[in-house]
């Protein structure tokens, strides 16, 4: 059974989430959870989009508030779910996001270093299963997929779960970016269950089409923008910085929670290391970035004055990496502007790979009811689209570098 | 200069439309342009999305809204464009669609059975050019693309003119049908001028792509939809009944206009045509149905009934046309049920085609302007799609028949 | 119990309204219900706002839609409805504008002379009733407010009704005055009962005070909008003279079911006039209009052609009446410019009152449940406004004459 | 002129807004606008609506955008503004909300104890003055309505400005209440001037009620919302502890900023204080706040955890004042409970007064221009509401203290 209402949400994009009663509403009051208000779910994409300013919070609820709705449809079709499992979904739902740091994908692996956020949400869902005496062990089953009904965990992790469902409309929503627009309800009234799998239910199989090219387009007109990508690099380059500088003695203004992450290079899951992430948010870093526009070393000084202008980095895209060659050569001439060593030009050159598929097969496939009970591949099930070129992944490279050298 | 402004008109899609002073003014205060109040834009699409009643009256003053924007870009850009050529433009947009009868394109060569919807229109673009002295042969050629300059004729008629920007967007809003939702604003501000050549700046290249998935989308889930083929194919067959009745001396109850029409079974272009078909509306179909469901023609009262009251075709799709003999058992059947002779059986068993093309390159491209001035096809600029899939047409076949035969 | 549901509608305003199997379903595809969809919810407003070709048909649907939420709501906050008294809510709304002629009021009292829209809703929900073995006395004791639980007929019609609730939404999304936009959820989220009275949680307080202002201003801005009113004039004096000149002999074109209530003045409900009114719609009253721009009554012809052609009555507004002596002059004048006897000037000289009340506590009051369980008049409970400024009855005085007049 | 176009701003409220070259480029570039970035529009009305994370810096964005618009209309109606007159204009919006710092209204006399934040913008506007050679000078005039045309300064300040216009329209956006939702468009569009007045024409005038209404209910709904006025007492006896510590020599983790400003309380505008002011934002305090959970002093130890983790305090309303007993009991209590001297309890119990003017003729009226060149008052002029209610100021008391207390 769906858990009793307490409160209810306003939402810009759905209206109304209401939120459950009992240990749910306690998990979502706990201070690592509220923490979520305080963390961009776009990063720095406000940046280019200044509306974007949405929070991993809401991001969540909204996840949360998808996942009844598609396990109120089941239920309706007749899909057995029961109490306990209802429970489990949400639960697994509502915490799937709890591992994420400030500016979430952002700063992912750059302040945790070698953490994926993933890790720490199960991590923090341990935490609530000893509290509250095992309640939570079927969510990490769901959640790691080990559950033997793998259809719950497919509503919340697969190609079509209710995580994207939410953010591409969201985004959409947030950014003034109509391409993400995305008929939420419409798929999730057509999800299904056959053996296990979920399916769609083949009267939306445009829909889902849609959601798989509005996903696309939302990558490459906002997630890897160009001027996001430059803004990212430039912030986790200064992290990387602060790093070196705090662990070589140098002291840097920061938040307690903050010095211990700059303070060490890898991490191991531990109490301690959770109590510093759970107070940790995006307001810790650009407070100390401000700041660190007056320390001594040029590096970090610039590049914070940079970051907090708004001066951000040129960044050029082609489809061939650039060669060596011209990497070097634009070191240079940054060593040379800046003066400064050629090592440290590191910090303010950066080339890379942007990569995205929309639709990737091996990793997960979306299935297609038929009337006639079938269920096929989607790629078989269309006539509309060449799904090979929705599951080609489009590479662009990158290389961004002091808009002052150009 | 863009016509001083006389009105401004509701529109639930752009929120204000400014209607200009002066001949235009005129026109549409004509009465074979009011006329297009009493059209639906789409037909009998209604059945199947009951928001769908919007008028191609509407439609057409969203076309010239678009229009005027999309030459203020140009012109904001340095295009050159000559007052005289605003207004050709504007006259041109304006009485594009003015040849349409009733239902639209669902009764298109159906009721004037052999002429073609812009053959009419340019007949009245014609009238109003005599009327008013050659101030609209300017506009005549720009329709005819005989006019020097071609963009002109491509803002109203290509792969991206403001018709088809301002369909997409409205018969999205009216049919609640979020998958036709188009960034209209945002494509129109990116309309340039190359060579004489109308292209888009790679700003919008994103947006077109999703214009081009949006269009395909909303022909399978609205124009081609298949409850809505079923009816129109009824209609079609009822208005054939109807013509075949009359010019064999039956008599018919129905408006003198479409009397008129369903008395001859070729027409040519002259003054008596326009009269009557500057009178005709979807209003004269429906009442005549309605009463025709009491003539004691068993075919066409059988048909009326079934339409009036939303007893549709059941419509089957395949990929694949249908056999002779498929075709010949149910016709059979459909006599023996109804008792009519097997002729009498074309009337309500139909077989035939659906295409849809989303961007055919051989009938014009979309070209995409790079910032370095280099004019690209859109296939060749985009990374994103194999656009050789939305190229390639897809053709369903499909078979109607009543359903009691089922 | 909620009925189970049958098929999914697509609606441009709440995405999908779901129709429920069985009787209902059965209802909703009888021909005196789809006949619904052939009448514009608001008769001639589309000559103003030209979105507003929406039909009582999707109205109905959504008040449908909207009084299931509402069950569901009372039911969630456990006050007892038995799944017989849903079913006899559900029938009420679903039937409770059946009685609508053509464009809806704006012909009331017209075609029908002497029976309002509501006494045919009964006779039809009679009929059915009868068809169905007595399936629907509940629903026409909860329509006519003689069931025992009186809430039930509030939830259908009272000052905040689901009538109401859609009407304002909708004609506030098709005209795209955004004037009248209604937060109908949070509104129906706050329904409650107390003492067998349909009560607002306070928390809804201020989207209460929200609904009654903006339906205030969608009487000024739409539904009594001065050219609105002007063509309504038009087109009851259309209707009166071709019932005068069909009473007194004259043939006029018309569909067999309009002739029937042309050629009488005053009409009881029987089977024959169900019949008749059963096939009327907003078709047959358009296609004959424009024939008898023809016809060689000279009123008739005469105002048919104005009103096709959109030449609509000019109409003055003011506070107080128009004195005898000044619609004698004007009619003088019309008289004098058409060559027509002062008696025929009636058919083009209309005077009268508009008025309009938002809220009148003496027709149904709006009760408002606070948090300690007191329940309180509006006006009392309310901080915002005052209610006395509400209540207050707004008349407005107009004078219609042809526009060539002035 | 209104200036050349240089950048295009993703807005989602208006779609696109234009940002133009020069000299307004560059003040929108500076890091003192830039900042605005990090300044809730709405301060903590997040924790309430959580959707509610928009920036000052895209509101500012926003009322340049409509006055823009709003001059454009003028001058399209004849009204004579220069080209130095719309430049100036243009900079006095743009930099109108300059003064605001962290939290915006939340914390104003707060942290700047004893400057409001108008003076500090003009304080900036005298900064750009300076750098940009008297380039400025009309804009401080116009601000300061000291200009001869005054209509210039009702477009950007009086009882319907674009300021008022923009906020309710955005708010309402972001916080999906949709009781604030105005036709921004219209009422522009009905802009005129009389006289050197800003006048609205009659077509205008239900739009304007609607306007007023809308204020009033965002009022209620959002600004004044209990929770929110709760959370702002509870930060700014935060800040006020905070500076009580700090000036009584303890110290306390706070960027040097912020601590500038800790440690005085009293002000005036000098280089130094703008200094400060230009670099501090929301993350400031949160960071800090976060920190001071773990200060020896019980006071802003207890109160920064309430904080961060949204145990606000609990908030009663009223109509009168509460008493002096009730207050003292209520402290007691207090001080018993966390064990805290009953000074100290200042820190935990507040009790002030809400209030709230829709409009009021004494600060600026608006004024209606008739057809007939007739200029009247709002009041006059219009028969929908009694005016006087919403003139009416409606005060409501409050009194907060901590939940536990209850």
């Amino acid at each position: 059974m769906i858990p009793k209402n307490k409160k209810i949400l306003n939402d810009p994009v759905y209206g109304f989430i209401t939120i459950p009663d009992g240990i749910m509403y306690e998990i979502i009051h706990h201070p690592c959870f509220q923490r979520l208000r305080r963390i961009r779910q776009l990063g720095m994409t406000s940046l280019v989009y200044p509306g974007a300013t949405h929070t991993r919070f809401l991001h969540t609820m909204g996840t949360f508030h998808l996942t009844m709705n598609a396990i109120n449809t089941l239920k309706e079709k007749g899909i057995e779910i029961s109490e306990k499992e209802v429970e489990a979904v949400l639960f697994a739902i509502l915490l799937h996001d709890i591992g994420h740091g400030p500016f979430s994908h952002a700063l992912e692996n750059t302040i945790v270093t070698n953490i994926e956020h993933e890790s720490l949400s199960v991590a923090f869902m341990k935490y609530f299963n000893k509290r509250y005496n095992g309640r939570l062990s079927m969510a990490i089953e769901i959640f790691n997929n080990t559950y033997e009904k793998h259809f719950l965990h497919s509503i919340i992790s697969s190609q079509l779960d209710t995580d994207r469902l939410d953010y591409l409309k969201r985004d959409s929503f947030f950014t003034g970016v109509s391409e993400g627009v995305v008929s939420t309800d419409r798929i999730i009234k057509m999800f299904n269950v056959r053996n296990d799998e979920l399916v769609v239910d083949i009267k939306g199989i445009y829909s889902v089409e849609k959601f798989l090219i509005a996903r696309r387009l939302m990558y490459w007109q906002v997630y890897l923008h160009k001027t996001v990508v430059a803004s990212e690099m430039m912030l986790r380059k200064i992290i990387a910085r602060a790093r070196q500088l705090t662990m070589s003695g140098e002291t840097l203004w920061a938040p307690p929670a903050l010095q211990y992450f700059l303070s060490r290079n890898a991490f191991e899951i531990n109490d301690t290391l959770l109590d510093n992430f759970s107070v940790l948010d995006d307001d810790d870093v650009v407070a100390s970035v401000k700041v660190w526009q007056h320390h001594h070393d040029l590096v970090i000084s610039k590049l914070s004055t940079m970051y907090t202008n708004r001066q951000l980095f040129k960044i050029e895209l082609q489809n061939k990496p650039f060669t060596p060659t011209e990497i070097a050569t634009i070191k240079d001439k940054t060593a040379h502007y800046f003066n400064i060593s050629l090592q440290e030009t590191e910090y303010f050159v950066v080339s890379d790979i942007l990569t995205n598929n929309a639709y990737r097969p091996d990793s997960g496939k979306i299935s297609i009811l038929f009337k006639d009970e079938r269920v096929e591949d989607l790629e078989n099930a269309s006539d509309m689209f060449d799904h090979g070129a929705l599951q080609q992944t489009v590479k662009k490279y990158f290389l961004c570098y002091p808009k002052e050298l150009v």
